[in-house]
């Protein structure tokens, strides 16, 4: 059995987005890639795309990626690792411990299976949507647990550097509690906020801003695929949503009693509170102190916002990120331009050399 | 009394942020600006900064503008009231029942009063941070009552006009009403969200994606100027927050008991209502259909965003927003551009054969 490498043959079964867009990626590596999938024309579309050959009798894979919803995971899982008795197998389903649990219940051979998920998933699905180049840049968690060893594993993780993501090891159960909170909880929060807007006024949604936008945007994501992982999760994500039901009661007590000192102080802890939480997210956004944000006024006509761009870049000065707002009303848009906090000052000056108007920072 | 057009003396009391702006918008329109302010620095500061000149004891303004915090707001207004008998008084704060009920509970002259609402709250205050367009393409609420005449609101309407923004005539009841939905309540439930990343692990917080920090953005506002916001607008917020409570028990009880086919219809119930609500917020962002989602791979290196937008510009194609997706751990970068249906499909080949990427639009 070839598990120090990436396997020569890798199976891939479910021909979705993600199992489409990895046969993709690992056949332009020179791999032999098996597409199947339930579905036949399904597998026929995939393998026109160029995710991979279909199936034969003497197929002997090294590697048996299973890339099907959730709730029939563990089902396919248990069967190849029947019918393939050499190879690994992994998932890549966006929840690990039910996965797992069911296969230690029937008994399968744990030995060889290691669970994953490439934080790479997209809303839009099938086949004609895959990239080989979808999972390049993001994480990729393996799923630990103790029955597989450290040298098999290292096998899967060979796939996903193969496919240019990030590894990142991590217990199932750490896996499905940090998804709950940074994932599924906030899609259902998302969820509720947006769908206190269905009895807004018109007017009333005419007055919606920036902040509104970004609070509800994966509101809009797929219910049909959403139920499924949540429900899948769902004693993780009420471990998140049951303190925040705790404070959302102490707080409509205090707007219930608004004069009282104690409920501008039960108000203002909440918003602390959220203060210290969202200064926890790394990366550019977030609270992020290392970058300075220029807030920039764009006249909304083509061409206005790549000739702030390449003005910028003029300057010589790297722009770590970029929010463009803009009014619904005007012909006016803003970009927030995010830079080192040392070419702020400089960059400012030369902008408004150049004739931008800069307008105060959100934050 | 002159009412029929922007008045010629305007007097501002409160020389923050919004009262330091103004300021500086009417003295560049040639008007005789007064600024005052109970903090003799604070106002010198935005006398220096050429919000106005100082209060002498012949100012005979015409307006108003009371721009000082919500808790003070009616008691400045009604002694402005009071000390010019002549003038018309608005205010800038952004609830607007509070103010009026306190001032017709006090017998002051409403006949002179309209409050209004310019949505253009920066966070980072003070006159410093001032801009004389701060307000340019932003909407201005103008909180209408019974008591002031059409021919007197339309002088403070021209204000809002001469600042370059835009009115919108809206009853005090529906504008907190509506600023509850659309602000407030949101500011509150991100502020939640984000107060429950405060117990996440690192490495669960490391895993944080676009989602999670669009969601949670605004939980980084500053805790001193929302306490008093949501106070003075407790009831209507009580009453955006209490049927999400309902239906966030209803999401928790199915999270508690997720094989029934009861609780996936109450998830995916829950998530379809947020598909509906987020379809109702206006403008470029949200459910808009008018546009046509394109990802592309930009490499995060200076110059490459620009050249992007530039290409864009070449193919002759108007983009209707832009969004960028990073990964911290990569080099690697996603901008999200909405263009026109039509224009998607030509644009996605143009930028292909130019050697850009493009991935799947996440929705």
């Amino acid at each position: 059995m070839n598990d120090r490498r990436l396997a020569e043959q890798v199976r891939i079964v479910g021909s979705g987005l993600l199992g489409a867009s990895i046969g993709l990626g690992l056949s332009a590596k020179g791999v032999d890639v098996i597409v199947d999938d339930a579905s036949p024309s399904t597998r026929a579309l995939a393998i026109a795309y160029g995710a991979g050959r279909a199936p034969a009798v003497d197929d002997a894979p090294g590697l048996v990626v299973v890339a099907v919803p959730p709730d029939v995971t563990a089902d396919i899982v248990a069967a190849e690792l029947q019918k393939y008795p050499d190879a690994l197998v992994t998932d890549v389903a966006s929840v690990k411990v039910a996965p797992l649990e069911e296969l230690r219940a029937r008994g399968a051979d744990l030995s060889r299976y290691l669970g994953s998920h490439p934080m790479a998933g997209r809303e839009r699905g099938g086949a004609v949507s895959a990239r080989a180049d979808l999972f390049v840049g993001r994480p990729w968690i393996l799923a630990g647990h103790d029955a597989i060893s450290y040298r098999r594993a290292a096998a899967i993780e060979d796939l996903v550097l193969d496919l240019g993501a990030v590894p990142i090891e991590m217990d199932v159960h750490d896996h499905d509690r940090a998804v709950a909170l940074v994932s599924h909880a906030p899609q259902l929060v998302a969820s509720l906020l947006a769908s206190r807007l269905r009895e807004g006024s018109g007017s009333a949604l005419g007055l919606a801003g920036q902040g509104l936008r970004d609070t509800t945007r994966i509101a809009a994501s797929n219910p049909a695929l959403w139920v499924q992982i949540l429900g899948a999760n769902a004693a993780e994500i009420a471990a998140v949503l049951r303190p925040l039901r705790a404070e959302l009661d102490t707080v409509i007590a205090a707007l219930d009693d608004p004069e009282a000192s104690a409920s501008r102080r039960t108000i203002a802890e909440a918003l602390a509170a959220g203060n210290d939480g969202v200064a926890r997210i790394p990366g550019k956004h977030g609270q992020d102190k290392r970058f300075t944000a220029l807030v920039v006024k764009v006249d909304d006509k083509p061409g206005e916002l790549a000739r702030l761009l390449t003005e910028i870049g003029e300057e010589g000065v790297n722009m770590e990120d970029l929010r463009i707002e803009h009014s619904p009303e005007t012909k006016v848009g803003f970009a927030e331009i995010s830079v080192l906090p040392e070419a702020a000052h400089p960059l400012a000056a030369a902008l408004e050399a150049r004739g931008w108007t800069l307008m105060e920072a959100e934050r």
